[in-house]
């Protein structure tokens, strides 16, 4: 990342976000049953930073030469200059990562998201589940609204189906991992690619789908999301031991207090750590702060933090690497950004 | 229906049945995760009737006037001759409902389901909610793959998401007139278009699209599938308060512990009966047969059994009118005589 590149790279994220914002506004509005879709949107309006919709919007812009922000996503040129709605399918992408959230939620009995409570505590596990249903559909009505030939709606469509199903697989292994202790590194990225990273691979393919791209440039993109998706999550489990709770927006640690294995516990693990011994309790609330402060001191004495923080960094590089495929223009460049700040983040 | 049909239908859903359980096999084999694969499966194993893809498939031979059972319905021939795997389109309806079923179980915390336990209750909430949605983008997947041409599959994929969308919305209604006492006709009418009655529109509409049908055939046959979806589920709530638990393969009369609204309590709140005193307990554990008996003849002689009966009666007889709209022939007899049994049928 070049000196000045914080400031556009923060910039170019912003404008995008409040453009994927206006159009959740606009494509899911609260409707009867009321109750229904105001649970359905309330993770969506607690926040978020919209990257998989981000890279879906610059990858369009990438894929065609168009100029960052300067073409209507509503109605972007593909290659042969026909209007897409390259936003709706935006929409899609971020509608699908909501409800995995609110779901997701429930099977780990998570009290907090983005700093307010889960949607099974906010409404209850009733209306939680049905929100999830629901947007899990509406996701699908979305990317079918984009306009694009039947063809290419065909495989943008066929391409979301397969990401959810490996989403649930995903989710299947990390659950069935908490209660084992020989889980092995490739298990463990195979795992993070079904449950995260084939959300970022559908982000950055479907849009070079819908635009007419060549296959190679498909390939590639897939294989781009594919390695920063990855790369995310491995960071998203570091920030979960480093993070104060209050700048997370859950409680810190509380991937230990569950024993969900990552690369660092993993390491840890091989390297003579006593995992299953970092926090006695199982229950998040319970949890000490000098407790998780201890239990990191340890990983990091172990290598393990670092040995993550590596991890995640070459696969940015690997993943920036694929971007090779795309005429050099700002929107590859940041494409570029958006991979190193996936492992640079600290929340 | 005719004297001698109930062979004829037993045999032809009999036949369709059997086919849609091979193909069901086929395209949800058990695979890793297994244990997520396994309960995704294991309510499409414990049984079903399979009506909604039988449906399809009989609508699917009289839109194109092939003779039943005459075809292979992995190729079968659209308007044009152009083969169509209309099997998949058939077990993609089919998995969208064991969806929904094990959602369903969740939020009503029902135990039993076809006579066995509910999944939440024979693996866990966890995989319950997981198996649900692995089954949800599976058959979307499975909608995918019939072959027929990419305009088709568009608004078939489309259908099926909004259908997905009602059911939702449908299910959020049901939970909520359960804490309300002032539910209308109208929009108990509603709910249930929603909940149940979408899917078969879905089941009759969908195999005319992937086959090339014209639009006014399209329309009728969703018509069909809506007004007998909505006698199915009140003939649906009639056998929860008529038939004996063990041949309902769920405890009879849950629907009045649950204090859910139906056409007949509906009816009865009209006519002066204190529906909400008619079965104290809200444990469907607790409930005594006696009082259930007790409550279902106090409903009779309101009337309230026979007003719903008529009113499912009338229902059919819409949905059979609109057939009108295909060449007679055996497909469209058992198409007749499907939506006769759906409100004769007593489990």
């Amino acid at each position: 990342m070049t000196e000045d590149s914080p400031t556009t790279l923060d910039a170019a994220l912003r404008a995008r976000r409040e453009r994927v914002n206006e159009a959740i506004d606009e494509q899911l509005p609260v409707q009867r049953p009321e109750r229904l879709y105001e649970a359905s949107r309330y993770l969506l309006e607690a926040g978020g930073k919209r990257l998989r919709p981000t890279i879906l919007l610059l990858t369009a812009e990438a894929v065609t030469g168009t100029a960052p922000m300067d073409a209507d996503y509503r109605s972007f040129p593909d290659v042969d200059g026909t209007p897409v709605d390259v936003l709706s399918a935006a929409v899609s992408i971020e509608v699908i990562q909501s409800f995995t959230l609110i779901h997701d939620d429930i099977m780990d009995d998570d009290d907090l998201r983005r700093g307010v409570p889960a949607v099974h505590r906010e409404y209850d596990l009733e209306t939680a589940i049905l929100a999830g249903d629901t947007l899990y559909s509406k996701a699908f009505e979305y990317m079918l609204q984009t306009g694009a030939p039947a063809e290419r709606s065909v495989r943008a469509l066929d391409e979301l189906a397969t990401t959810c199903t490996h989403i649930c697989e995903g989710q299947a292994f990390d659950v069935d991992f908490e209660t084992r202790g020989d889980v092995a590194v490739d298990e463990y990225l195979e795992m993070v690619e079904l449950k995260t990273a084939v959300l970022y691979a559908a982000a950055a393919s479907i849009p070079a789908v819908l635009l007419g791209a060549d296959d190679e440039t498909v390939d590639s993109l897939r294989r781009y999301g594919r390695s920063v998706g990855q790369a995310f999550q491995i960071q998203d489990d570091l920030l979960d031991l480093t993070t104060p709770s209050d700048e997370l927006g859950k409680t810190r640690g509380s991937d230990l207090v569950e024993n969900k294995q990552t690369l660092i516990t993993l390491h840890a693990r091989e390297h003579g750590v006593d995992v299953d011994s970092l926090v006695p309790t199982d229950d998040v609330e319970a949890v000490e702060e000098s407790t998780i402060e201890a239990a990191v001191a340890e990983l990091e004495t172990a290598g393990s933090i670092d040995y993550a923080r590596e991890a995640a960094v070459d696969l940015v590089e690997q993943g920036k690497a694929e971007l090779q495929v795309l005429e050099s223009g700002h929107a590859r460049s940041l494409l570029e950004d958006i991979a190193d700040y996936l492992v640079e983040r600290t929340y």
